[in-house]
């Protein structure tokens, strides 16, 4: 007698997870150097020195009870007001903190965030072009909405516009954005951002309720391609971000991140009240207070994504030389490429697992079927060494 | 548009809160030592030294991305086995790792918990006895339950059993169970456990289905009464344990708890997964890092709740000596107390507020309107100070 929802999601297997604990089995049978796991994307850099530096200082010098006692749900004022400054001295904003509600990271932002938008006992619809993160379909069943999946651009990675328009329908009520994007690590270009843009306001006009734009924004500052990344909010009003520091800050599990309500958007108070209404209801009593304190001090910092940008260049090399089609990554730290030769991504995969120990994420999960993750936020070195087994798997592919 | 149910959750006015931030303003115009707020549960004793001694030693001898990095999402092995050392040294169980998952605390605990009890689509009711948290209801109503509340036992604070035996249907699911009890500061009795389970058993046996505990124990290191705290599963091995280490270690802020799924609880490997589900559906991706790390060192060490204990006993004299009808604390930090001579609680609250600035929760958000809390958490000095005000509020209240 269980939730069978609550168990199904809980006893489904990862084909990520699945993946990277073959990788640590045979690392064990053959030797770490052997095993090539690029199915994770933890970060390889370290945090920036001011992030420990932060941790140490309030640890030695502030009362216990000040460092480690609860903060108002929503979070620290100013913490709230550190990241509501910076965006506002990078993106010409006027955001305050009451526009800031922090999260333990971009996953409960996101969950939030769709339950404040959905309508209770509505048919409710969330869009997502492919490809996607895949966790997104969980959030938005959580909170009673259907995800809707358009197909993807396999050219540019861009927007496919003509399925969305198409998809856009009464039961509307937001479009997720991941740019740049987990898995392909393409960021949508300021063109599409506007045609977006453009889209949305027409159709929220036409059907009399606003659609909105929900970004969820971990790779923002991983980002290596021409010019800056769009900041979506200031080009669509009706937008959301969903942030988190794991990426950013190097510290995934450190559970950090926060809901951007500007007050430009439809019914941005209500929203807000909503998205605190929902992370409530899910436990949510504030994201951890240390954590809060450093981003406090460390709201500026960015990360030195030097070895990512080198390695989304050599791979783009050296993958397009032998012969892949790849999508050109601006930014996160994933590459993204076709499976050869008609082969499907997952046969692709388990015959580069089997041959070399080469761990590729399959891209079915992301809505992409002839596609591959790999990884790269490792040592370029490790890239070196696996290169001669891609271009072994390419030319077998080709037999 | 927004979802009316989650705006609800948010705007929704909260007593406690409201008193607390009438302490803050009050306290600036008046001076914070004209000031006795009584009204958050928020420690003051700090941290254990080894808690901090654990953060600064991760932080300044590991690898950044191995205190920062993801854990599994049901938390680090290593903590995970600490904890079910722990447990199984002190409870004689026999818990391995596999029965804890990591949360970020308490609240995401139950959650989880009630959403992998409820049956999808079916009537479900969990049953809490007066006077109870009140963010039960919300966790329950987010798990598609109703909460059965059961009116309180107002001479001992035990169970009110004739009620309990009413309320179980087969709707039921589980029985909330929190003891030391947050607002009274009672824990049940032994004898309590044992009828409590006696009378689960038979019902389930009855009707087809298990009726499970759900503890939530964040009070469970926090008890100066005599004897020991029973250990619930030990009675009733259908109890699912929700603990939090916010009052034991003293950071309530840092979100860092577990669920125990005892292997001897039926069908407990599909509660488990169910549990993990529903915590992912709800954005959990694992606990704090640097806290799991924390925890695996810190899993033995208790708190010094001497000025607790001291607390208790100061109040419990002098309120009885002045008059006051009280319950009798055996653990938490909650001084629970009758309104005198006919008074509801919300207008001795008031008087207390607006002639003494003395800020007391009345009770009928926990179940009980004619109950005040007093929340102890601090020196034995503020409770002297504050004593001749409920001194002159008991004669005020007698005219």
């Amino acid at each position: 007698m269980v939730s069978e929802k609550m168990y199904a999601l809980g006893a489904q297997p990862s084909a990520i997870r699945d993946l990277y604990e073959y990788g640590l089995r045979k690392a064990a049978e053959v030797g770490e150097e052997n095993v090539y796991d690029f199915t994770l994307g933890n970060p390889s850099i370290p945090a920036p020195p001011e992030v420990n530096l932060s941790i140490l200082q309030h640890i030695t010098q502030d009362p216990s009870i000040a460092v480690h006692g609860y903060t108002p749900g929503a979070g620290d004022p100013k913490c709230r007001a550190a990241i509501a400054d910076d965006l506002n001295a990078r993106f010409g904003t006027e955001y305050s903190l009451k526009d800031i509600f922090i999260t333990c990271g971009a996953a409960p932002a996101i969950t939030a965030t769709l339950a404040a938008l959905c309508m209770d006992g509505e048919t409710n619809e969330v869009i997502v072009n492919a490809p996607f993160f895949p966790e997104y379909k969980v959030f938005a069943n959580n909170s009673g909405a259907e995800l809707i999946i358009l197909p993807a651009d396999e050219e540019a990675f861009q927007i496919n516009f003509p399925a969305l328009e198409a998809a856009i329908s009464n039961n509307t009520r937001a479009v997720m954005v991941n740019s740049p994007n987990n898995p392909c690590g393409v960021a949508y270009s300021e063109e599409t951002i506007k045609h977006l843009a453009n889209i949305l306001a027409k159709r929220s006009a036409e059907l009399g309720h606003t659609i909105y734009i929900v970004c969820d924004e971990p790779y923002r500052e991983l980002y290596f391609g021409e010019g800056a990344v769009p900041f979506i909010p200031n080009y669509y009003s009706n937008t959301i971000v969903c942030y988190s520091y794991s990426k950013s800050l190097s510290l995934p599990g450190e559970r950090i991140g926060y809901v951007l309500v500007p007050p430009v958007a439809a019914d941005s108070r209500n929203i807000y009240l909503a998205v605190a209404g929902a992370a409530r209801s899910m436990g949510h009593v504030c994201a951890p207070s240390l954590m809060q304190k450093m981003v406090t001090d460390c709201a500026t910092v960015r990360p030195d994504i030097e070895v990512y940008k080198k390695n989304a260049a050599y791979l783009q090399e050296e993958m397009s030389r032998i012969g892949y089609r790849t999508a050109h990554p601006d930014g996160a730290f994933y590459f993204f490429f076709k499976a050869p030769f008609g082969l499907t991504a997952k046969e692709f995969s388990d015959m580069a697992r089997d041959e070399y120990n080469v761990l590729l994420v399959p891209g079915g999960t992301f809505g992409c079927p002839d596609w591959l993750r790999l990884s790269f936020c490792c040592e370029t070195e490790k890239l070196e060494r696996v290169m001669p087994y891609l271009e072994k798997l390419y030319k077998e592919a080709e037999k």
